[in-house]
């Protein structure tokens, strides 16, 4: 089959890669779309060290599995757990012990004709809901997440920094919550798209220091959590929904003196993104920015690296 | 009257200081004796800029105010509060904007004969508390804020970082809790100190690397930071107790992956430390590395300065 195979921070397009054959408890999924994401970009500037087939955000169908579930359209949970450690026992199995992640770790990902997963980390995709759109499934996961760590209520102020693919869908689900909401960015453009969804926008220095509850950092640079932390009233939270390059310095003693609560925010809840999606309350369509057949996956790779350019999906045939 | 006055990150021992005349609502404090923390230290180091006299944890008796209160023996919050603003109309006094902090923030000290404060800081001193033990009272609620912003159950595990001053206190309180308590120090006559009161105590070494549900850093420098972000299971919650020099550096990407909560943490409540010292169930005594007259308060801060010394005090006549 075709694939794109991550090794020592190459990536190359093969067309020999062996169908995957799906071990006990897995199925078979024939891959019908797939979204570059900025982890996969991270992981080809080697952060974190992976050697396989990459992608973790896809749609497919399943081939080969259960007679019930053959044929069913599906996006899946890219953590495998073991169901034994003591995260699987305390219902945390994003953090099982012993887990491989589609794409990231010790497991062939999305950007291939086909790929293997757990049989329960599968999630049928309701019928009104695209196949484009599903393919975001896994990123409005993640802005999920932020609302099964932290309560957020409608009088309080909250600033999400960044307008990229993440921050945009970050911005969405948290306007849902009815809170007072500004979504910081450096793109006129992209802010245009919050906009036009009734979300209050701004560049940094439409940010008054000390007034927000709650800062949602979706950057990945320093200089936008700076201005997150900047933002925060004392005992406020800072949110950090984006892996950094290196280290990041911050200054410990303000977030002392200020009480200020950092939480660290990976991966969330399928259900409920797949719900929203159905329910048309949010907008991916617009966060579209090419589509590439799985065969051009360099070039789309090419494109995806290049500064400002939101989701790039790849169309497996 | 005397007292030791910081100006240009210099202390001075001044003999002519005017004895403070209490504003309204405030009341004059003859003090009795006062501690010497790392905050103290820092100040004269200029890690923030401060004019005035020094000091913060104290216990005097009262001078002059309410007849009913004359003559009493008394400890003080050290955050004079405005009444007026958001932080203060919603219970969080510590967090007052428009706070002066006695001996730190536009606030002279308790290095001093006298001193004012609020009546609403003051906080009498119960009869069977010696005066020595009293002087620990702020530091006792900075070490009990932890258990106000997270609860902490009995089969957690918890790691104390430091086997200063401060992480004492905190080992100390935290033991109270019936957590799985380990404390983590550099000095084996110190964490003898807790050894003796059942505490588990250990090096560097016996720190099981993800295996806390939550680590307690106090020693104010990077390394103690690292050990006790390494020593976090994921979902660990990680407590930053002390102010550092500088900026911290730290690995933000395995803080996100790991879900990990920071959380800064400061000022405490200080009627349950003064039950706590009421009730014997903290030990300061052995705490306590030497005593100065206030006359002699510039010698009291190079013994302070040295390396490992515990706790400072300073007898006032
Ligand atoms: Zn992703
Ligand atoms: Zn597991
Ligand atoms: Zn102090
Ligand atoms: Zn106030």
């Amino acid at each position: 089959m075709k694939g794109l195979w991550l090794e020592n921070q190459q990536l190359q397009f093969r067309d020999n890669l062996p169908v995957p054959e799906p071990p006990k408890d897995e199925v078979r999924v024939r891959v019908l779309r797939a979204g570059i994401c900025n982890t996969d970009l991270e992981l080809i500037r080697g952060y974190y060290p992976y050697k396989g087939i990459l992608g973790h955000e896809f749609v497919g169908i399943i081939e080969q599995g259960p007679e019930e579930f053959i044929n069913q359209r599906v996006v899946g949970e890219i953590n495998a757990s073991c169901g034994d450690c003591w995260f699987c026992r305390t219902g945390q199995p994003t953090h099982c012990e012993n887990r491989t992640v589609l794409g990231i770790v010790n497991r062939n990902g999305a950007f291939a004709d086909y790929l293997t997963l757990p049989l329960k980390n599968l999630h049928l995709v309701p019928e009104n809901v695209a196949t484009d759109a599903a393919t975001f499934t896994e990123p409005v996961a993640a802005a999920l997440e932020i609302q099964q760590q932290i309560s957020i209520q409608p009088n309080q102020k909250v600033l999400v920094v960044g307008d990229g693919k993440l921050g945009q869908l970050i911005a969405q689900t948290l306007a849902l919550t009815g809170c007072d909401l500004l979504a910081i960015g450096r793109h006129r453009e992209k802010l245009e798209n919050l906009e036009k969804r009734g979300i209050k926008t701004g560049f940094s220095d439409a940010v008054k220091p000390k007034t927000f509850d709650i800062a949602v950092e979706c950057t990945g640079n320093p200089s936008g959590f700076e201005l997150a932390h900047q933002a925060l009233r004392p005992r406020g939270i800072l949110v950090l929904k984006s892996t950094y390059a290196g280290k990041l310095t911050f200054d410990a003693s303000a977030l002392v003196v200020d009480e200020i609560t950092l939480i660290g925010s990976r991966c969330g809840p399928f259900a409920p993104a797949l719900e929203l999606l159905a329910e048309n309350k949010i907008d991916v369509e617009s966060l579209i920015q090419a589509r590439y057949p799985l065969s051009e996956g360099l070039e789309a790779f090419n494109h995806a690296q290049q500064k400002g350019v939101m989701k790039i999906l790849l169309e497996m045939s």
